[in-house]
């Protein structure tokens, strides 16, 4: 079963080729990101086992996926965003890396896989974290700069929607909230942090890599934060709806560890609404780029729909 | 006692005011650390608290002097070497953070205060940790960029001293030695990385934000690297010979916890003769600057003849 949240307000047939297009941009990323990371042979071996582990742990890819939908809405090419797509992945693998320590959200398994700690250890795997973080930003700074956009640009971009006031803000947030009454703007609060800084990071820095016009980026900020939040509330819903073998990871988490979530604070049905009218929003933000963002609409079509 | 590893090969009197130097440097360091990060008052309250618990609780501020030790032997000005001496010392401030954890070393103390996972426990430690690090890379963009040195040349500087080759290579081949045997070789390796990785990249960025020669950038590289095998092993020097009280930390950890040092591997006497040889080699890297390098020279010796 979906989320259901599909809108009313859109068109349900999208014409653009999703599959296709997620089916060769994460083979491009992998392939990069492969290129990118040192092999696991390289001394300490452990390190780099440690940190492909995760990477290569079947995520879906969709931040990347944004990077290169952006880009190409902008009129830029694959080549000169992969490699901030890559930098983004490997921020979101290292949260997702902390996050699943027992000091945090203490999960065993994470895409149907023992997470990282269980299989190299807690020490090897807050290591494995801080080297993916630090990886980011060495590939990141290996993307080529462009004229209205610099390298500086591009580590500004990543180090604040990473920082300790958006992505950190979100899970320190998460952390402290659990077993404690939370409102629907404190969660508000904490999705925009967790789930969303990083999102419109990514589509920000797919169209920074076509060198877009002031507008664009506006329209992308826009978009990116509306799908952030969407796709945030459609987790929450799929992690009382879905079961673990669904989701691939450990489903009803968050009502066991007492963490607020959309359906525990406004139900099931409003959770659906608003993550439809979320999704309108993005959709309204892409009207500048007058049809030429198809990728972009599939993506959030897809985010909003799916079931795992 | 200091580890008295003096050399007797370089004139034991150095005519430059070391303690001004510091005095003044680490001033200006803490003044600028405060502008660069949030307040403690920043939402969310905690991670700000526990990122300047550790930032400013009472650090040497060695790396950020070396950073603008060489700024000024390669006649840089302090203000355009400040962001980088800033991110250096957020750097390994996180990486004491995540060193101390549990997981890792598990040290209750340093710097003689309650580590930061004993005062804001593991999950915010190990989120400071890395909000820290995310930090450093946001300082080093403010830097200014230089004709010979881009934004560029600066991330990959920083991230490559402190990734998964070196600093954290360091720190996994530590944590996986510990109970083992280890060689003397396999010793440097863990010092070379753990500590002469980032004291090398430190006085490397100073140079860079001086717009330093290629010739001036190789002769500080050397310095950097031999300084800081010196640092690394005369730190294993005082664990074995002061006691808890006098560094501030808890003395003989090494030992409790089985890590291979130098004393351990080749006894305290060739322990000193070593330091003492690394720091004629740091100072023989010098010669470049004819005479003009004397805060790096003063650094050098005070490093080598430190007492905590």
């Amino acid at each position: 079963m979906s989320a259901n949240a599909r809108s009313t307000t859109r068109p349900r047939q999208n014409p653009f080729d999703l599959a296709k297009f997620l089916e060769t941009r994460t083979a491009a990323v992998n392939a990069a990101l492969d290129r990118f990371l040192p092999s696991e042979k390289t001394k300490p071996a452990t390190i780099h086992q440690a940190m492909r582990y995760s990477l290569f742990a079947g995520g879906k890819r969709m931040r990347p996926a944004l990077v290169l939908a952006a880009a190409q809405a902008c009129g830029g090419g694959e080549a000169d965003a992969l490699p901030l797509a890559c930098a983004v992945e490997c921020i979101h693998t290292y949260s997702l890396v902390h996050d699943d320590l027992p000091a945090m959200d203490n999960d065993d398994y994470r895409r149907g896989k023992l997470t990282n700690h269980k299989v190299f250890g807690e020490g090897i795997a807050v290591l494995a974290g801080d080297a993916l973080l630090t990886q980011a930003f060495e590939v990141a700074a290996q993307a080529k700069g462009w004229p209205r956009y610099s390298h500086r640009d591009l580590i500004l971009e990543i180090a604040k929607a990473s920082g300790s006031l958006q992505l950190i803000a979100g899970q320190v947030a998460d952390l402290e909230g659990e077993g404690k009454k939370t409102s629907s703007a404190q969660l508000k609060y904490i999705h925009e942090r967790k789930t969303s800084a990083l999102l419109c990071c990514s589509v920000r820095l797919g169209g920074m890599s076509a060198n877009c016009t002031p507008a664009q980026l506006r329209a992308l900020t826009d978009f990116g934060y509306h799908v952030g939040l969407a796709f945030q509330v459609i987790d929450d819903i799929l992690d009382v709806t879905q079961t673990s073998k669904q989701l691939g990871k450990t489903a009803g988490k968050d009502t066991k560890a007492q963490k607020a979530t959309y359906p525990s604070i406004v139900g099931l049905d409003k959770s659906r609404k608003i993550a439809a009218q979320l999704t309108d929003k993005a959709f309204a933000a892409l009207r500048v780029f007058k049809g030429g963002a198809g990728a972009l609409e599939a993506l959030a079509d897809y985010l909003l729909n799916r079931d795992r």
